[in-house]
């Protein structure tokens, strides 16, 4: 069958391309291959890319000039014979920094490729509404503390950030961030002025970049159509679709919490009524067993679950209205989008196993019979850190399209050093210092 | 910002690309640019691809050989100095067959590359259920006369065939088809058989398909987040996202009809309850206006629009109330997709202007701001003939994406005729003769 995903009007198919933009294209490709692959010997990559092995060989030559990859033998264990390099990622030389902004905890880890994460701190904080200068203050300050204590040969070329928010992509733009009370903030630029890094700042929704991660090293991996629900308070969707995030024209799909399942029902802090985060997500569990008072949330979430799980009445009717609710929606949603894997993170990850049954009645009575056969549902695999790992994925994203833009290592007296060139002065002209 | 669009892990984007493979990519670039935006400068070609002059021009020559393009001289009025030759495709070489299976009529078009409609012929039914073997045998001998009315020397490269029903993209087999009483129909393979014609088959659905005729050439057209809306008597949708169709994992995305927006409401002939089609559509305004009972649905919903533009309460009710539920639903595919502009098709588009101010205020109140700020909601520009000229477009796909299938043409004493070759033979062994 013809390719019916990739209409003739579709922008990017329109390029051509010429010699430059074929090696960009080719060092990309392999270097995507092994961060998202992990170690590959010359064989694989030639299966993989297509490529011949002596343009395999020149690709990994310049891939390795820049610091990006290594080779390696493998581990000798079994095979016979002369054993065949493998080419991995380097994770001494250029780094990302992740970010994250949630009205619970901000966060931020240095991340190499391959998805490494080799700094981490989080740090939580109560739920109250702070200035984003104020919170972007307070984020620069963990996220100085892990770069100080890095190795001071280590390079940042990227930040990712994410919060909990509509973001406009183009520039990084917050338009509304509900559970922060935040409107209309400049955060790429916030952001980019409070750090000592002077490197792009991108930031995403957290709902797009778990599933980001989720689609390139979790339960999405490997799943062209693939969604990711992410619940807490509320419940926000991240969409692919053919391979790539579905973001809409400016950046705000995904707002899956806010389909009308229930037009004139409960009003919804959105200001409309009858969202479907209304009649799922921690509120509505809470609400439906009497617990809504609780300031602990999410201990209040277990205790309705255990008590469920026990057999106590009142639980497992909230429960299971709950869950019925979660099936509606996603019953609409699989007739939208039919993807081949639903993975749940937050509290609809925790409440899923109890729930089980009645989102699959839900789902075998509003779906038909063909798209129900393809849906799988499973827990998010990365959990919690999706949303910043996400966001590693996002500033690694310019670098895997042209790894030219990292420059040519050379080693000096002082040792292996990055060569000034006019690219390096593009990329890292205020490293921290 | 990077293209948080394109996840690492996006199959196609780990493929490199070796010497034949850039050809073919800059062959397909440079006929997509010319099928889909019409006569082309060299000049224009160099900037749209990126490429420089002389590769476009073996690129074009190479194109012309197979006779998919020529070059002409612009209209000489106005421009000053020596007139740059124009390339444009050809008309009088290869075509392909686009077909329609609807309840109400089947349909054929040979269409042209530029989505030329060379012939066209369709052919009204009663509303009755037929055997898929019936239909195919009748759309048969409706799409041989045409072919045989053409002249001898166009060449039939593929077949699309529209129908309203659930498509497995993979084989062109019809999971279900409600609107003609089909349940697992080898629909590709029954169409090939019929025809006399040994080209390859494309199935796929009447939503989709009309949205990827108003994304190539109609309302969505430069459009990369686009929302068809097909509204007969249920509703489809035709999703377009990054430029490309969104179809799900099998195919099977797009049943937007099927949003629960009252899952406790009316009983829905999919089974299910309280779907966005039971809200809008033909039957649910019939009903409301108490003409339900009419045989001539299309008629009585003019007659209610005329009513309703008069004045009349019971009219203007029913239309307003509809136009309320078709406010809802949108509001929904708003909130997950985002896209830039949503196009109305059908009876939807009919109902439209009567609805317009409803239809603001649902979105108003159900989506937040920013993507309520990037909505625009248009008349669809194709029409009925969406579906069909869809089809005709993805009987195109494999040629626009790899034009060295069609052979070059060699001059003899016959006149023009096609070069026997290999892939001569697997284009059309078995022409109609």
């Amino acid at each position: 069958m013809p390719d019916i995903g990739q209409p003739a009007a579709s922008s990017d198919r329109l390029l051509g391309a010429g010699t430059e933009d074929v090696r960009r294209r080719n060092l990309s490709a392999l270097l995507r291959h092994v961060h998202v692959r992990g170690p590959s010997s010359r064989s694989e990559l030639t299966v993989a890319t297509g490529l011949n092995r002596s343009t395999i060989a020149t690709l990994v030559a310049e891939l390795m000039a820049r610091g990006l990859v290594r080779e390696r033998l493998p581990d000798p264990r079994g095979a016979p014979g002369r054993p065949s390099p493998l080419v991995e990622v380097r994770h001494d030389g250029v780094a990302v920094l992740a970010t994250e902004i949630f009205a619970d905890s901000l966060a931020a880890a240095v991340v190499g490729l391959g998805g490494r994460v080799l700094a981490h701190r989080r740090v939580d904080r109560t739920r109250a509404w702070r200035s984003p200068e104020a919170t972007v203050a307070e984020l620069a300050g963990v996220a100085r503390a892990l770069i100080e204590d890095g190795p001071p040969e280590r390079r940042i070329v990227g930040v990712g950030v994410t919060v909990a928010g509509l973001v406009r992509l183009a520039d990084g733009f917050v338009a509304i961030a509900p559970p922060l009370g935040w409107r209309d903030v400049a955060l790429a630029s916030l952001v980019r002025s409070a750090l000592p890094i002077d490197a792009p700042v991108h930031v995403g929704n957290d709902a797009d970049l778990a599933a980001l991660a989720e689609h390139t090293r979790g339960a999405g991996a490997g799943q062209d159509d693939f969604l990711l629900l992410w619940g807490e308070v509320g419940v926000g969707g991240g969409i692919v679709a053919n391979g790539r995030a579905v973001l809409g024209r400016t950046g705000y799909a995904g707002e899956v919490g806010h389909l009308p399942v229930d037009p004139e029902g409960a009003v919804c802090p959105c200001g409309s009524r009858g969202c479907w985060e209304t009649r799922v997500g921690e509120d509505a569990l809470l609400r439906l067993a009497g617990l809504s008072d609780r300031p602990d949330a999410r201990q209040a979430v277990d205790e309705v679950l255990a008590g469920a799980a026990a057999g106590d009445a009142r639980a497992l009717a909230a429960v299971s209205e709950v869950g019925r609710w979660l099936g509606i929606g996603l019953a609409g949603l699989v007739n939208v989008l039919a993807p081949g894997r639903v993975a749940l993170a937050g509290v609809l990850a925790r409440l899923y196993p109890h729930v089980r049954e009645v989102v699959a009645r839900e789902l075998d009575r509003r779906v038909m019979a063909a798209p129900r056969a393809d849906i799988e549902i499973v827990a998010a695999e990365l959990g919690a850190e999706g949303p910043l790992l996400g966001a590693a994925e996002l500033a690694w994203s310019p670098i895997l399209d042209d790894p030219t833009t990292v420059p040519v290592l050379v080693t000096g007296r002082e040792g292996r050093s990055w060569r000034r060139s006019r690219a390096m002065e593009e990329v890292m002209p205020g490293r921290p210092r």
